[in-house]
């Protein structure tokens, strides 16, 4: 960490800022240039914050050198993890290929789509049984019914199943039911979520918050893990900018960029980053050769009737051809990988 | 609600349509263009979403013209809300201003400080017992015990207390303590957290997401408000955008365009969007003449001493300063509001 | 063009607004709602803008449904453009990879790294003669001297030069010197130099703007258009956002977006929009998986000793490297471009 | 300057890069961590860029202490600047207030409204000759004749002209003509049109581009003074972000930062940054209690009739109302700076 001191402090207050650092436990590097003085602190920050030395008067600055995370960290970690989710795997070679509807809807038709699903080669099911929306009045989910359809669809399938949980008040009921929890992107930094679902050992499902700085999504992880659950997946799902075309700006840079800061396995959710569905198959494509780890896409055998976002569902039929790219692709990046330099920095 | 159909739409993909649409209730309004056809609804969109529409194929944009939100909307209550808080009344003419420490801190230093502050003329005391903090190693607030505290400042000085609520776990604490529960920025879309509050009859301080649009906030009112619990009031504390010279940028033209949306109260929260101390007074006096019917901003005794946030504090005597302006931009405020005219739209 | 009327309008008042517009030549929709009227207009509004209707008083909202780009809109080509740079096709299947550094250096050089660049299968080489730098101390380029340099560049290896003009000043020089001139991203909104430059038949690279919307570069790509050169290449840079891991954000979902809006060619240049060297690689495949229909990437012999740019120079060797998979990549898409159902809107 | 080297670097590594520091002529400090080597750079860093040292794949990040502008930083010049436009001053105690329609429109109209102005206590005319419009088939300003019209209206009214210039092309008739060149949002990174304007004495008002940083805007500053015109004054219009309620974000906190980062003047223009005439005297005032300079607003005798920008004028009475407010606040300003103390950092 490095602290810029401003103009005109006095040489005592710099000494007593000096002891402090100290006395916190760290060494000091004192560098005086013409104009004003730098102090870098030695030693491991990840505990305290820029705000802790920020708030001395003669501070002008505040620059952060080693990153707040730890667990989270590739630089402690050098290998990708490899997150296991009821067998099927996530991270390094291994591919998530999530799918299915935004809502649960009725049994028959879950079951039937999930079999589907399954015949094109996606390896999890998704579907939403607490929705969070924008309005009061607009449909909030099956609830606990929709858990017990979901379990019904693992049952006849076999697939492992992705649900989003809302607050801490279900869940034990997701524990018992759901093979990855999802955080969504609205409660990234809802802390005592993360510290509940820290202390399960299911993997989470981490979606980067709609205005999260990859720091902030890493630290959010680090919550996670710091109660002890290891299993955490990112997932890239398109960041708030002022571009309105479409609903988010998927941020495929985060995918490369998080992989460089992290070991664990980043997913892309075209979905929901672009919100409108002609645009997924090219960005499910671009998101594999980017690197990323797996896929979440909204999938509804009746767009035009899906009681949620059918506006940005494909049909299986659809999938099943994107699967076909999918898996051409895979194999380019295994043959490929071998071959060439890694590019450093 | 106007639907944009696509060019190459059949007249019977648009007949079906139609009967959708009218079988949902709605009045049709069909305009045949010489590229495009629009269809307007006719009647109270308000429990329909954009998405409700944008599903169909043939759809190529849906563009929403009444707001989605009622009981927040001014069309619907043409006069100012006042809430009243133990007391203390905000909105229309009258003015918060709260102010307090980022987190609780020493039994009597809270003590000092309230007293101090309220001779400055401060209505209200703020105090985080519970801290959203971005690191899980960083302090979280002195919890349970910070509640307590705040407890005998009310006892003490007679200031109403506001202090943030982070989950449900802990909400009938806060019913029984404090004055003012605080929804964080980073839950301002914690839906369940929403529907929590708006059952119980507390009024609400509803800060606005780091990258929440007017209308979502408005929206998260509507929340609350759709529980029964009408006394909300909106935090404008700087939204996240490129510019990293300050922590946010103030949206400070937030506050006349809440004001002509919501009939509910707007208070400035300059200490959150600045994260410079010496950028608050003026933002403070800026926000008074922007017409916020508040102001909250972080107080400390001795800011380089504070648990948390001290680089966007005042010191009580740097506050007593800015009230003393305050107090005389209230007074022009008054005068001239009888003597000019209104300017529409 | 959709207006709506604000509440408490007075019938004379719409009656004259409606006299207005078919003034201007328009058919009217009316429809009036419970709380508003809303006003469609019928006919070409192209060449009318919201404001000419928001500034009247009883008018609270205009909406725009005809796209204000004419020359630009797929609407009415609905054919994929091909623009030819001297021989060198982009465009439909026509896929443009334009390599080599930020800035024109020694003669010697740059000829000896068109030799190695045209040999992994780049097809067009860039130098920028004349640098548009954030402060007036960098180095600003060598100017006319670049442009001799660019030239000998291609008789040497028979490359097409891409080059950025800055200002109209130097138009001439560059009509007869470079095969496509680039319009920078900070020039994207420089009219005079948009109109001008449409006045030439020379292709056009038109960056987009750090903050534009993707309307507005369409809007740019009419300028150039509209004053007779319809050979505009539109480049994706990557955008500006709160994100700051990477130097922009590549929007990479404007590549599908912009292709169905519009008949004219998109590249992207992963350079500029990561900043870094390590994740242009996979954006690089990324970006052909998403549809582009070419790549910008700066190329460096030595990134180390670049005069400008470095840290986001691949070297050739590099660049041999990502080719071989970019060809891969392209003979997939054209092999399941024939197998695969389009997914509309 | 601090250079973090990545974990992995050779000690030769490392120390071919001290070599090549020292070279360029600065002094090292050196400060080996646990995990990672920092290196300060000790001297005059304003003429290097970030850049130049980014580029060494052993180079994991760099950051920038010393500010990049000598010119335009208060460090160097700690009075603020006083801009003398014609006699009218603008800086330190001294208020400029400009006013005027968005285009030149009819001479006898604009010499009747300057007149009105003048009345309510503008001191300065502002008026559009040449317009930047998105659209290429919009109107695009009366040229020329804008600025005879222009010189009528000074001769008339004897308010010293403010108008924007484009491109180089007419750089001679607006150095004849007008007293303050404005150089529009869209072309503060027009590097030739800065270096063109910075070879005048005429003052430039610089307005901030719509996503330009504060930095990147004091550093075109910097390019004006670099050719030896101090007379810069920085107007605020507004920034790009993902609210889309307002057409602009005014970013007010933009007014305390760059005075504390530069002497020279700030003013700031809420028409621009609202795009709706009901915010403009709210932000207006909020303005001045910032502590800006100056306000510039568009002002029309019938806005509904206005050429151009109609939705966002106010008429001559509203201006009137408004300066009234306006100097009671600047009497408190006034009043208040003798007796309060200044809040540092």
């Amino acid at each position: 960490m490095i602290i810029h001191v401003g103009q005109g402090a006095e040489e005592s207050e710099i000494q007593e800022l000096i002891r402090n650092i100290e006395g916190a436990g760290f060494g000091v590097n004192r560098s005086d240039g013409r104009n004003r003085t730098v102090i870098g602190l030695i030693g491991d920050t990840s505990n305290v914050t820029e705000n802790d030395f920020a708030k001395y008067r003669i501070v002008d600055g505040v620059h952060r050198i080693q990153a707040p995370y730890k667990k989270a960290n590739r630089l402690f970690h050098e290998d990708d993890s490899v997150i296991d989710i009821d067998g099927v795997k996530v991270g390094a070679e291994n591919f998530m290929v999530c799918a299915g509807p935004c809502s649960v809807e009725h049994e028959d038709d879950m079951v039937a789509l999930a079999q589907k699903l399954k015949a094109t080669g996606a390896n999890t099911f998704r579907g939403g049984a607490f929705k969070p929306r924008t309005s009061p009045y607009a449909f909030q989910g099956l609830g606990l019914e929709g858990l017990r359809i979901l379990d019904v669809v693992k049952k006849e399938t076999g697939l492992p199943i992705v649900s989003e949980l809302m607050s801490t008040e279900y869940i034990d009921e997701f524990v018992d039911t759901v093979d990855v929890i999802q955080i969504g992107a609205r409660n990234m930094q809802n802390f005592d979520l993360l510290k509940a679902v820290g202390e399960t050992d299911k993997p989470i499902l981490l979606k980067r918050g709609m205005s999260a700085t990859m720091k902030e999504w890493l630290m959010s992880a680090e919550y996670v893990m710091a109660g002890g659950n290891d299993n955490v997946i990112f997932c890239e799902r398109g960041i708030r900018t002022f571009e309105t075309a479409t609903r988010n700006t998927l941020d495929i840079q985060a995918v490369p960029v998080m992989q460089k800061e992290s070991h664990l396995p980043i997913i892309v959710d075209p979905s929901h980053a672009a919100g409108v569905r002609h645009v997924i198959p090219s960005m499910a494509k671009a998101a594999v050769m980017a690197g990323a780890n797996g896929l979440q896409i909204e999938v509804h055998e009746e767009p035009e009737n899906a009681w949620s976002d059918g506006q940005q569902c494909l049909t299986p039929d659809e999938l099943g051809d994107l699967m076909q790219s999918i898996n051409m692709l895979l194999d380019i990046e295994k043959k490929t990988a071998n071959n060439q330099q890694v590019i450093q920095q």
